[in-house]
């Protein structure tokens, strides 16, 4: 059992405070009419580099040794964990290589590259980036940053919770509810953390696309399961291939349980949250707005938080869906 | 000369807090790139009923008698305000009225009407709204909510500044110079107030649609001038005759001008913003932004607070510009 818990998230927001933006937990009256219920949205896509990603990024780069930032810093990533980790590296004029899927969104590749990373492409279908940039590590002495399987990283992530525990006292409201989108884990690992040492009653479960829905899979049979090799969905940032070792060890202490979602359904609720809530949100940071718009647990009377988790969707994406 | 300052809106911040969204300070790395600043983005579109002005009108209700909330209420307004005072009044079963114009965007009209207010239209080419609101406030014995020519507006208004000083203390950030939209004057008055209390050296602006540049005229000729009447514009929320006499008297005092931007650099500005803030904002909420991403003044490594103030667009005209 994992001694990670909420003192480690609160250390981690007094690091890396100054450099994260706090980012809003928002309502909209016309949605919750819709959905019989209070729903509270935290944007994480206002974050600096579109999403939560820069956290866990700016905390575990902050925490390295002038030794190892001097050596230089790789990572890999379908996107977000890239750019928040070229941004991070920038600011501190680390060197820094990242290995990105050819598939990845153009404007996540063009901002990783516009943040003066070095990319390699690799083809998903073919290569594992672990093993490309466990390679790379150890051939040119560079510090991994993985992506969430890193308590530093789960960390920093959870910091989101920090915020919306804040807000929630602000408001008067105690949740009912947590909704998180999931990837690898690490989001839903640190913001549950966090909401359950405050709010000891409340039920939380992780969203995940059709074809991606390992930590579901894994919570239900308590043990890591991978997808399928031939899944397909629009969701780029959550596609990670099984759940994370100290991820999984956290979710399976702390969730209530796993929600899928359809692509069609993530579609519709990007078009939804652009209608109504004013926002641009990726196809992954739109899940968990999607399992609630679309009821897929009872929500009725209930205070929901739901997390967006990023906004790096293609304009021209963008521009077919609505 | 006025006795209105900061206390008032940190005191009004204190009624209201629990009420209203705080809205995030947000930043862009490729907006500051192209800007050669670093520009920070007070994001209001994310307010409770799409605009700053649920701020002002919960602070005056809030303040009203037992007796005056019986009677009623009416406001006029070109659609934000009117949302505004609709919302806040059904929050408390208040009975509400408001004028509007004929031509105001749909999403406006039926917002108000679903936050159950009857609304008395008018054709502004004819009537005045003005005279009709006082006219129905005498006859029906209710109380006239204005939309900005009232200091518990203003205060309320100026309760975004608080937000955003609170947030630039956590960046670590003095800004140079702060950019606000403008219509009557309220949201402008009541932020400069808070902003130039605490930085005593930051510039100020306010920006007006061409055509509707009276708050610029009247900086320029130290007293009120009015728009002329042929004038045309997209900023909807904008559309003010003239400055309002108390919101004058604030911003003549405190604003180091006024800045003028074409319609069609609001839209081009609307759909900027939709591409790297990752927002939907309506067109008099672009204006500040408009006037910083054409360089209408000097920005060139300064910290620059620029305001957008709603995201109250018809969803059809948004397609249509995108």
């Amino acid at each position: 059992m994992t001694k990670f818990n909420y003192n480690d998230i609160d250390k981690a927001y007094n690091l890396i405070n100054s450099y994260v933006i706090k980012t809003p937990l928002v309502t909209s009256d016309y949605i919750n009419k819709i959905a019989d219920a209070k729903i509270y949205f935290k944007l994480e896509n206002f974050q600096l580099t579109g999403s939560f990603k820069f956290r866990g990024a700016t905390h575990k780069i902050s925490k390295l040794t002038n030794l190892e930032k001097n050596n230089g810093i790789i990572a890999y990533s379908s996107g977000n964990h890239a750019q928040a980790v070229a941004y991070a590296s920038m600011q501190r004029n680390i060197n820094v290589k990242i290995v990105m899927p050819v598939s990845a969104p153009k404007i996540k590749i063009n901002n990783t590259k516009k943040y003066g990373a070095k990319i390699i492409f690799y083809d998903p279908s073919k290569e594992t980036r672990e093993q490309i940039g466990e390679d790379i590590a150890l051939k040119e002495n560079r510090k991994l940053i993985k992506p969430y399987d890193d308590y530093d990283i789960i960390a920093g992530q959870g910091t989101a919770a920090k915020e919306i525990v804040d807000d929630l006292n602000r408001y008067k409201v105690i949740p009912d509810l947590y909704v998180c989108c999931c990837g690898g884990g690490g989001l839903t690992a640190g913001t549950t953390t966090y909401i359950k040492s405050k709010y000891s009653e409340i039920s939380t479960f992780c969203v995940e696309p059709e074809g991606f829905d390992d930590t579901k899979k894994s919570l239900e049979s308590g043990e890591r399961k991978r997808n399928s090799d031939d899944s397909y969905s629009i969701c780029d940032s959550l596609l990670a291939p099984e759940p994370g070792e100290l991820t999984f060890e956290i979710n399976k202490l702390l969730l209530d349980g796993g929600i899928t979602v359809t692509d069609l359904e993530v579609k519709n609720t990007i078009v939804f949250l652009a209608e109504h809530l004013k926002i641009i949100c990726e196809p992954g940071g739109a899940v968990a707005a999607a399992a609630i718009i679309n009821k897929k647990i009872d929500i009725k009377n209930k205070n929901v938080v739901v997390m967006i988790s990023g906004g790096n969707i293609d304009a021209d994406t963008f521009k077919t869906l609505i």
